[in-house]
């Protein structure tokens, strides 16, 4: 849960807006909304040298093993061709949103200030919060396109894309609704339990699962776990979706791994369509990798922005929005080995385990220290894979973390 | 639009949270969140008085044609009281949490003055705004649990259901960024089209429509239209959702319009189902029962807080939401005389268009004028068909108007 600070009493920030019981249809904003706006500086312009380097690191092989070594349908290959141009649009429209979308967050006053930095000037900018918004609105606006190219209404996987649909647009609403109002932790847990429901209710795959070296032993190739499976699917979904959000802290670090776990994702897909010939294993890693390539696009819009230094936060909104359309694309995908991309989320999760059951005390912000005078993180005793691995790092590599978040 | 005022610079409103670049899993509130929360006052007791008895108009015809008047099928009868528990928790549910998110969205500073009210001690109280997020939560939550109870993964209503749900749920995001943000006006027309497009995809009814009054002149009973019938009904979203908006303004008023229509579709649909030996129609209308029942259950809830005098605002997230789930309910029900069930909202529209299209000068607030020396409303010559009827009514019903509204 973002816990939410006061600003000191000094602040001058600028009044709230108050809604009258009245709609209108003045498209113009106030003057004193146009003020408030005047006043802020613009936005640090994306970092998209970076964004471009990252990108040719996970699209060259990906389009080199879809295009050129696999010899894939040309229908399956058209699709993923339009999934591209979809997807390479949505981050010019993300990219192109993500500052104006800032204008209307700091005039509502949804800004944070980056603990990492306080005590030098950066620490005292308001850095407008919750960007995840546009990209889940831009992420939904592509996938809802995306099925008038490839799916007609009475294709079986219609059922499945408009349930992953459902799951992931009420986990952006329940992000944004946290972000703004600070839902409490209780109510959290619950809520993405239910908007994971309607994903398990149209998961048409197998339900049966038997690991490899138990094969055997257990004396039968297959299992059918029926609802225990499923329960262990909405599981995933709640892991999945607090897992990027329990790794935030750092400029870049919630965006960051989204995109290296999507990356992934997207490679370990069309791997296995060009190695497969079985055409429904085919079709649901297609599946997987039209629901994968629009957010692989839209969190690299975001990440030009929100990498080191940050010019905008992203929220709770993008982090359990992440979460979810991960763990949809795993389930839908039927994906075998998707657990091993969180690999490092499941590592950081049993590392924290003695704080998060309060086994010993968990402080408010689990979060490295800042040292002003040099510049540098360095490492604390608190119970997160990260600070622990900054706390065992010396010299060189505190150098690198340091200038890297 | 909802165009927000900025407070007086006299207001002492406590000031905005501020986010930390930071997670914490604390879930004590801040001492100053809950000092601001101890200075409003708490919220009057719902009206159940008036909801019981409205309900009542509407509950005891409906019991009586499905449980004892019309023969129904006992397993669809099952549904149908499934449909009405669940529906009657829902309400439950958000009678029991609305004063609870007011104190959260007032701590956000999510609150409107009551113009309509101004110049009387109660047109100074803080009224908190959005409380619509309440009643789509609920909703969805209702919606998503339901289908457990009656869809298997390979039904054929899964598909339209999910398209249901992930309409609905993409609508009430939509409608809270905009309470939460003010968008603009050309995105939040382009952005609803957008959201009624998985319902079209997924819509597997007819498509062919000749009225019958031209049946003779036509002379084919059947008239395919195809994708240009899916653009009606992309329209008719658009249309039910700005329609309901387009009302807004008085105590009540969104959600009482919402309440009767709700109420006529549902008596309407058990008399379909009572009258037909279709199957298919009969399920088609039993769709549309299960999401219209907690849409009014819901409503009921919040009608209880908002009727005058209105100790909660609803905000654009429930009339887009109520306006997008009345027309998933018209859509997926396969309703031919739904747009009858909208024509006060259609008179509305016509009668505004004058303005709408600046033909004639619109002022911002198109409202009745509020005289605080008699305490009635009056009517003016703004274009809405509310000004216009409080206009040509006289004495004893500007008197009725006014201590109802």
């Amino acid at each position: 849960m973002a816990t939410r600070r006061r600003p000191p009493s000094s602040s001058t920030s600028s009044a709230p807006p108050i809604a009258d019981e009245v709609r209108s249809r003045d498209p113009k904003p106030s003057a004193a909304a146009a003020a408030a706006a005047a006043e802020d500086p613009p936005l640090a312009p994306p970092k998209l040298g970076f964004v471009a380097a990252a990108s040719a690191l996970f699209f060259v092989p990906f389009f080199y093993l879809a295009f050129v070594h696999y010899p894939i349908e040309p229908d399956l290959r058209r699709s993923i061709a339009i999934s591209v141009a979809m997807s390479f649009g949505g981050f010019l429209v993300a990219l192109r949103m993500i500052p104006v979308a800032a204008r209307y967050v700091l005039r509502r006053n949804l800004f944070g200030y980056d603990i990492n930095k306080r005590g030098t000037p950066q620490g005292t900018v308001k850095v407008p919060e919750s960007l995840g918004i546009v990209i889940g609105i831009v992420y939904l606006v592509i996938a809802i396109l995306f099925q008038h190219f490839n799916f007609t209404s009475d294709s079986n996987w219609l059922v499945e894309y408009n349930a992953a649909l459902a799951c992931i647009c009420f986990m952006v609403l329940l992000g944004f609704v946290d972000d703004v109002l600070d839902i409490p932790w209780r109510v959290k847990l619950v809520l993405p339990s239910f908007a994971a429901l309607p994903l398990l209710m149209a998961y048409a795959g197998h339900t049966s699962i038997i690991p490899k070296p138990l094969i055997p032993y257990v004396g039968v190739p297959v299992l059918d776990l029926g609802w225990i499976y499923k329960l262990y699917m909405g599981m995933l979904a709640v892991f999945c979706t607090n897992s990027i959000n329990i790794h935030a802290g750092l400029n870049g670090l919630e965006v960051g791994q989204t995109v290296v776990i999507s990356a992934a994702v997207l490679i370990h897909n069309i791997m296995q369509i060009g190695a497969s010939t079985d055409p429904e294993y085919k079709q649901a890693h297609a599946f997987s990798i039209y629901l994968v390539l629009p957010l692989l696009a839209t969190s690299l819009a975001l990440l030009s922005y929100n990498w080191y230094p940050s010019s905008v936060f992203v929220g709770d909104t993008y982090t359990y929005f992440a979460g979810m359309a991960l763990a949809v694309v795993g389930i839908l995908g039927h994906f075998r080995h998707f657990c091993s991309s969180f690999l490092p989320q499941v590592l950081n999760f049993l590392y924290s385990c003695p704080q998060l059951f309060k086994i010993i005390p968990c402080p408010r912000h689990r979060l490295p220290k800042f040292d002003p005078q040099t510049g540098l993180l360095t490492g604390t005793k608190d119970g997160t894979s990260l600070t622990y691995s900054l706390d065992c790092l010396v010299g060189a590599q505190k150098g690198l973390f340091a200038s890297n978040f």
